[in-house]
């Protein structure tokens, strides 16, 4: 594909302003203001997916917001590739903290990025990691290049646990049967050390609702003879963690997958400056489990994080109350093995079983999903690693991930085939976060290498 | 004074219209937003202590919110009583919970009250009570009943701190000299069981910002590897009491001033159903410090209270998100004979050493007070005394408050008079609550029984 790099260089300016379109529509699933933005976004992606060169373009409803589905079918005998992607975005608040809005995408070049970025919500995850799909396919079609049969299916939910994908995926078994599943969701070490994601930890979230009295009281006259649902609830939190860090949750840990003294020694090898890394998050000390590093902690190692608390006043000034409710949104990380409706179970049981008589508590599971991890042996593995080694010119490390796309197990399970998680992104491009930028380079990057992807994996299939 | 029922039974409606007007601006002292509805009030508490009979009355400029001073000095030989109130209220939220506009005065019959309460944000606290002594003021100087000088001194910053009116104190000792000082911003025990409140509790109000890593993280990419502000905030806050809910900040309970088994046993004499309060709360049980009854708990004892605690993503849905901060409102009620200046340092020093290197921590001290004590041999204590016995036909307990005034000691310090705290409030009257009312009863025996203390202490002067 020797014209591919000539294609990119043409097209470039379009590329970008195309997905600086996509990103300028707020499509937030969380939040059901959005609900129209989130619409929208969908025709625009079907839209895309047609001109890309899929013949069949369809915009599936279902119970949430809608699933984009798009397919190119050359040759019923040669193998079929499934994207998966998703176009949905997380909030983007705390608003503030964005040094321009985030939904008007602005190019600045950073030291990671001299080349130049687009910041915006969604930039990386993941909007321009799921365009680069849909402008791979567009060269591949226009030049004659595709050397298989692709489906596209874009979700609008993944932000929010992909609760009505899944029930779409166990409807569609034919409709979407693959060899091979295509996903950029996630990142790589370094542009100069690309890296394929082997694995990925499940999640569990919850939210907690804690009440003491029936009303907010006065802090006077009630301080210290009733209980406050908000010293109970630190107090029930702090509790889940032990002075080691090792979570507290009787049963947590049973089905845990354990790692080799050889396999944990595999991981060490990934280049890892603790130093760089506490200067980049301006902090003086990391923080975990006791015994593992700090790769290890956010990759092999299930964890238990507070995501959001709430209570009483937090207005300005001061207010003498105690309060009648308190909340919080708590997610489980978990890993292989573990199984995330059981890990739910497990906390709803422990924290409800820890409440003082003094309050009631309620623990309403949000949604979850198992973590996975794809074997190096595996042909897409192997295809995935040749693309990279053409266009990055070496080998691509295996890496476990932290995060979490709780789809993946349920498309094995479903589909009965395996996931490639070819992530562009990098580390540093905040996402979740105020600012969250996708590199140029790692864009285009992208897009010149899934082709080739395309192009082994239909070689190696025939083997 | 015969004429007093008559006059108030005459003028009832009126003096309720009067509470109404003033109870419809919102003036809510810790929130900037109201600043001019705070201003409008302090004129019409000018404008009606003027028509009460004041000869000179005044809005006196601050830093902050002003005060409203006012003064009848009938004859300089005579004893010269210092009546002190707030006409700034506290915040209305959570608004969703008061069954009518918490502005929008109306009356409702509850069990308590089924002579009807005034339904409205301040109505009880304290702007229902203050303006009792106007009305008490306008019954004697109508009616040439006024046996000695009255000073009102009228603030709008007693629910943030009373900051500026230390200054005030401090600056016109002249001015505000007096034989003894009235307030009504406490409870009693019942509508048939009068009581006066001969105790206060002290008050450090500190606010709380624990900084983790300088942005939001992605908490599958970060989660388990750095410190997440709110778990840590958790931790530390959840470590402020032990398992027998003693506060475990060093040197907390240095000074408490430890009541003899004698002073316990009296108190205990206070009517008092565990079953009703836990009742009225819709609790299971009661939660507080070890060794100590409820009634102590909320009134000899010292107490840790998150007034607010706030991090990360609190809106709809679910955000895998880790805070970069975590913010809380933590106040202490002391007792006496603890400084609350010391208490906060205490409390600033220990929090900041009890924080791990992964995150930093700020205390920032809000506001303050010292408890205080009226002992019931003085002659202001037996003049209130003889007052509630006039109109209640009883004698009223003495009682110590779980509450604080924190204007109260420094009144001592700087004027070197006594406060008596002649409350006519109940505690299911929901100040700070949504729902805050006042019952009409109450608001009428009060400005019945304020005139005869007026009377009985000029007698008891004179002796």
């Amino acid at each position: 594909m020797k014209n591919i790099s000539t294609y990119i260089e043409n097209n470039k300016d379009r590329f970008l302003n195309e997905l600086i379109e996509l990103l300028k529509v707020p499509s937030v699933s969380a939040d059901s203001a959005y609900k129209n933005d989130v619409l929208k976004t969908s025709e625009i992606v079907k839209t895309r997916l047609e001109e890309a060169g899929c013949d069949h373009v369809e915009i599936c409803k279902t119970d949430g917001h809608p699933i984009v589905y798009g397919e190119k079918i050359i040759d019923k005998s040669l193998p079929t590739v499934l994207v998966y992607g998703h176009y949905d975005v997380q909030p983007a608040d705390p608003i503030e903290l964005w040094t321009s809005p985030p939904f008007e995408p602005v190019i600045k070049t950073t030291e990671t990025h001299p080349e130049g970025a687009i910041f915006a919500r969604g930039a990386c995850d993941d909007k321009g990691q799921m365009y680069m799909h849909v402008k791979a396919l567009e060269f591949m079609t226009k030049n004659d290049e595709l050397p298989c049969n692709v489906k596209f299916m874009i979700e609008g939910e993944e932000e929010v646990g992909s609760v009505n994908l899944a029930t779409f995926v166990k409807n569609n078994h034919e409709k979407l049967k693959n060899d091979v599943i295509l996903i950029s969701d996630t990142g790589m070490i370094a542009k100069d050390v690309p890296s394929i994601t082997t694995g990925l930890r499940g999640l569990s979230y919850v939210e907690i609702e804690v009440t003491g009295p029936n009303r907010d009281l006065h802090s006077g006259l009630y301080g210290g003879a009733v209980a406050n649902p908000i010293n109970i609830l630190t107090k029930m939190i702090a509790s889940l963690h032990d002075e080691n860090n090792h979570i507290t949750i009787p049963g947590f840990y049973d089905k845990v997958e354990e790692l080799s003294a050889d396999e944990r020694a595999q991981m060490a090898k990934a280049p890892f400056n603790l130093d760089s890394y506490k200067k980049a998050l301006d902090i003086d000390a990391v923080y975990g489990e006791a015994g593992y590093s700090t790769n290890e902690r956010n990759s092999i190692r299930p964890t238990l994080d507070v995501n959001g608390i709430w209570g009483g006043y937090t207005g300005e000034g001061a207010k003498t109350v105690i309060a009648s409710k308190a909340f919080a949104k708590i997610s489980m990380r978990l890993v292989p093995n573990q199984d995330w409706k059981e890990i739910t179970e497990l906390f709803q049981n422990h924290f409800e079983s820890i409440a003082p008589d003094a309050v009631k508590v309620k623990v309403k599971p949000h949604h979850g999903g198992q973590g996975y991890v794809t074997p190096i042996d595996n042909i897409g593995y192997q295809a995935a690693s040749k693309a990279y080694t053409d266009t990055f010119g070496q080998a691509p490390i295996p890496q476990r991930s932290g995060g979490s796309i709780p789809i993946v197990s349920l498309f094995e399970d479903e589909l009965q085939s395996k996931t490639i998680l070819m992530g562009f992104g990098l580390d540093s491009d905040a996402i979740h976060s105020p600012n969250e930028h996708f590199g140029i380079w790692n864009y285009l990057k992208g897009i010149e290498t899934i082709p080739m992807f395309y192009k082994h994996f239909t070689a190696l299939s025939k083997k």
